[in-house]
């Protein structure tokens, strides 16, 4: 089982969880945040990346790598929702991380911008 | 190709970035920001998801879907360089996803919770 | 000096920095951050928020106080930039807080709330 | 009143919800906050922050600008749980904003950094 597999058939899962296809908010996760809309969901993302932040800290003294799994695992799930409501699908974004990949140049793009940055001082 | 083989292969690029592995700060971003540490990946994260959400909101309004596949891949790209410094993959997370969706309850509990939270007022 | 002068002096010094006043994006930060619209400075509050996060996490395991004051301070300085931009400033915001706290049952109910989070299981 | 006097006295009473001075969890938000620890109130720093950026962005569609003051007043009010959990009150943060804007040049560092940044390219 590929994770392009894996990450398909979730994305399935969360496509008939729409309150158009069938979710029924009041026994689905999914169905009940797409149903209260995209702040319900965007707030997620939000709140899971400060928690990916938090375990990626308490990983540097002693943490349970786990936790860190576990939290990017959350940042990425509340993502394909969003991507689910507005009709996208984390194929989408396999396909833009292969296209940079075979871009020539984009790293040394964002390299010569973040070389910019420390060369004109400290942070702002 | 498959996502799987997509996203271990970026994981390879990723790894290959590692200061200790030859990864050049000057000549190329993932090494740079591998280089600077913790906080300078982890900054990204936040930062992507906050793109994410401002991405999402504008495709409300007739935005560019194209510009929300960007910057979840931003956001998915940097987690995998988090990641990658604790000597995780994304595999890791892939399997998490896939645990979580084989375990019956997983989404009750969940939307027990969220509709406690509901029931119980506003938002605070 | 109290801080309202502080604050009121400092929401006047962003006042003028607006392109329609005279601010020059050429020569003042707070001007070309104005200038480029609300996603250049909804971004900072974002990135200044992560970092917030992150000097509190440094600061339990021996991180400069000093640090977290400054990360505080720049998320309030560009909550201000924001405030600033939809004809808002700090006062309307400690009104808020003011009115809040005269408001009696705030915090019982978001604590009923956070209750009810707590007894319906674990964190999602 | 001042928003010295507002805001030095709602640090005042973040204080005496402290656990170790009579903050009682069960009978109000900030205490519970504060019993938990700091990844309960930093996760709601980085969660008002998403919330400040939507409210924003619904503001710039006709959206209440209530909204906004009432989120920033979510993500200062969470920022100073945090300050007091760590010893600090808001005077350091206006302190701190005060030191700044006496120190000529903050701002022209600042646009150089951010010149520098966008002559180097787009975003990453």
């Amino acid at each position: 089982m590929t994770a392009n597999d894996s990450l398909a058939r979730l994305a399935a899962v969360i496509e008939s969880r729409k309150p158009g296809r069938g979710g029924d908010p009041e026994r689905s996760y999914v169905a009940r945040l797409l149903h209260r809309g995209p702040d319900a969901f965007l707030k997620k993302v939000g709140e899971e990346a400060t928690e990916v932040v938090m375990a990626a800290k308490d990983l540097e003294r002693g943490g349970d790598p786990a936790r860190l799994v576990g939290e990017v695992a959350d940042l990425w799930f509340h993502s394909m929702i969003a991507l689910a409501h507005y009709g996208l699908r984390p194929a989408d974004v396999i396909a833009e991380l292969e296209r940079r990949e075979g871009t020539s140049g984009i790293e040394e793009k964002a390299l010569r911008k973040a070389q910019a940055r420390d060369s004109e001082g400290g942070e702002t």
